[in-house]
């Protein structure tokens, strides 16, 4: 298949592009480096099924204007940026990219004749008030809060998303994407599990916000990879396609209890700091993955201590050994 | 001042149009007519002090491309459809003038150096759980149903207003507008005020949706235009200007006591006729305007049924005198 993927330098973005060419597919990247790295393009940048554009999807892709369909197979849009400090620096680029990056995107689908996916957040559920979140709730958001950005940005790409398939009849995919850590995240990404485990790596005190009772789920990013994998693959009949699909490890631990895994598997001696917790913060996010469960026979497979140890290893191996892909080694660049 | 209006030719757009012209103002209106009427336009097209563009702010605005700041002192954003009947029929077209018209609304309010008003909507409170409403409720929408393409484009049209007054420091304003009704609707907008006037003018049942304990409220549209012009003036130090100020009538009616009332002033004869409930109809809706009042000393003045004697007397005076401004009448155009 040929697949062109937005935010392909991504953390997300790099490793489904790694599962698609070994599964023997064309990968199209496309990336502006607004959050993504230079270094998760280079990754790839051997490979004879790989090509990559710089560009920013919001702004449109010209490479494709004037392409004739059948080019693509599929468009997967995954790019934004997805961390709260990343989202927040960028505001205004965090809702081009839900909206006129999405519609863009669409479009490419559309005149390709190709399926899309939209790489959607658990973030749309916000601070939700029904735990675990099912893909039927309607979530519990500030509309011009300050996550507003990422979070209202993501509801109006399942809305646009929405709209195009019932307008053109476009296939669609809407995933939900919960919390997911692995190698190649920023070190800068500044949500809990980067925090906590560079912290830790550098010998500092653990920083926790609130009291730490606010709970997350933690997905190891293969598990994630698996999901879309499957997503794009299934075609059950009868079966809501385009229906949003829930990926994440429904295991929960409080903020606290991460951190003290954390503590476990790197140093008993790190001390637990306790900060204010910051505007709108989750205090409870947990997939339902029923859905999931139902429509791929997936679920998650990496326990939290396994996929934080291969985290880890990855980055005490550095960056010469941390950026070896499978079978080819390709060196890391500099950025 | 000179005061650019998207969606001019809409029912509220008019009103707006016309109140802000007898204060002395130069009003520049721009409407594409998707759901706007030519008709509209035409009542101020003698007025010295109004010109008009047709064009799409969805697409941009470019007569201002190359202006020198300082033309413009205010961009009042009120163009997208506004019912379920129109914005259905046009998904794409509402997502697109939430976000992309709402950010060339706000890009030339930055390059004009000029304040910045969005109209948004009681839909960002979806069908709500807090009941009255007010604006620090966050709302209860479906990101993806039927109604999402009007919701979630108003939602996204609230948080980039924020990020622009965050990102630039903008002089922006929020309303968010509650059922409003008066002359001018269309006989086609499709929402329960035009629905059952236009079934009584014609003497048919009246129809109601469920079994019509859905309460809603109806604030005259002159007493909008009032709050409207009152928040463009306000000054006042210290207070948050750019937080959205909820302008409603928060007399509340179900819809099977609307319906009685219609049959009151129209013919005690016209019988009721039950429907099925659309997806997602919100259940109540009910502004608190505990800010507004504070902030604007407003609150609406035209009971229900004075406001809808007006707009019945309005429709049987038929188009000739119907379109008549205050003052200066004005042919009606044919459309």
């Amino acid at each position: 298949m040929k697949v062109l993927l937005t935010g392909s330098a991504g953390f997300v973005g790099s490793h489904l592009t790694e599962r698609l060419l070994e599964e023997g597919h064309r990968v199209i990247g496309v990336d502006n480096y607004i959050s993504g790295q230079r270094r998760n393009t280079e990754l790839f940048s051997g490979h004879a099924n790989f090509s990559f554009m710089e560009a920013d999807v919001s702004r449109g892709i010209p490479a494709f204007a004037d392409q004739p369909a059948g080019k693509l197979d599929w468009v997967l849009h995954f790019a934004s940026p997805a961390s709260p400090p990343h989202y927040q620096q960028n505001q205004i680029e965090t809702l081009m990219v839900g909206a006129q990056g999405t519609q863009n995107a669409l479009e490419l689908a559309r005149s390709q004749g190709a399926s899309f996916m939209l790489a959607s957040t658990s973030e749309v559920y916000g601070d939700p008030h029904v735990h675990p979140q099912p893909e039927s709730y309607w979530g519990h958001v500030n509309p011009n809060g300050l996550r507003s950005c990422y979070d209202e940005a993501k509801r109006y790409a399942e809305a646009i998303t929405f709209a195009y398939q019932r307008t053109y009849g476009l296939d669609t995919r809407v995933i939900r994407i919960f919390n997911t850590y692995g190698p190649r995240m920023r070190a800068d990404d500044g949500r809990v599990v980067t925090n906590l485990v560079h912290q830790a790596l550098r010998g500092e005190a653990l920083t926790v916000y609130g009291d730490g009772s606010q709970t997350r789920s933690f997905q190891y990013v293969s598990d994630l990879v698996e999901g879309v994998v499957r997503l794009m693959d299934v075609s059950s009949p009868g079966s809501d396609l385009h229906g949003p699909v829930n990926l994440g490890n429904p295991d929960e631990y409080s903020v606290l209890e991460f951190a003290t895994v954390i503590r476990e598997l790197l140093g008993e001696r790190l001390r637990i700091e306790f900060h204010p917790l910051p505007q709108d913060d989750p205090m409870q996010r947990r997939p339902d993955i029923t859905r999931a469960r139902a429509l791929l026979s997936w679920e998650p497979g990496v326990p939290l201590r396994e996929g934080l140890r291969r985290m880890i290893n990855d980055l005490q191996a550095g960056p010469g050994l941390r950026d070896q892909v499978r079978g080819n080694h390709i060196a890391a660049g500099a950025d």
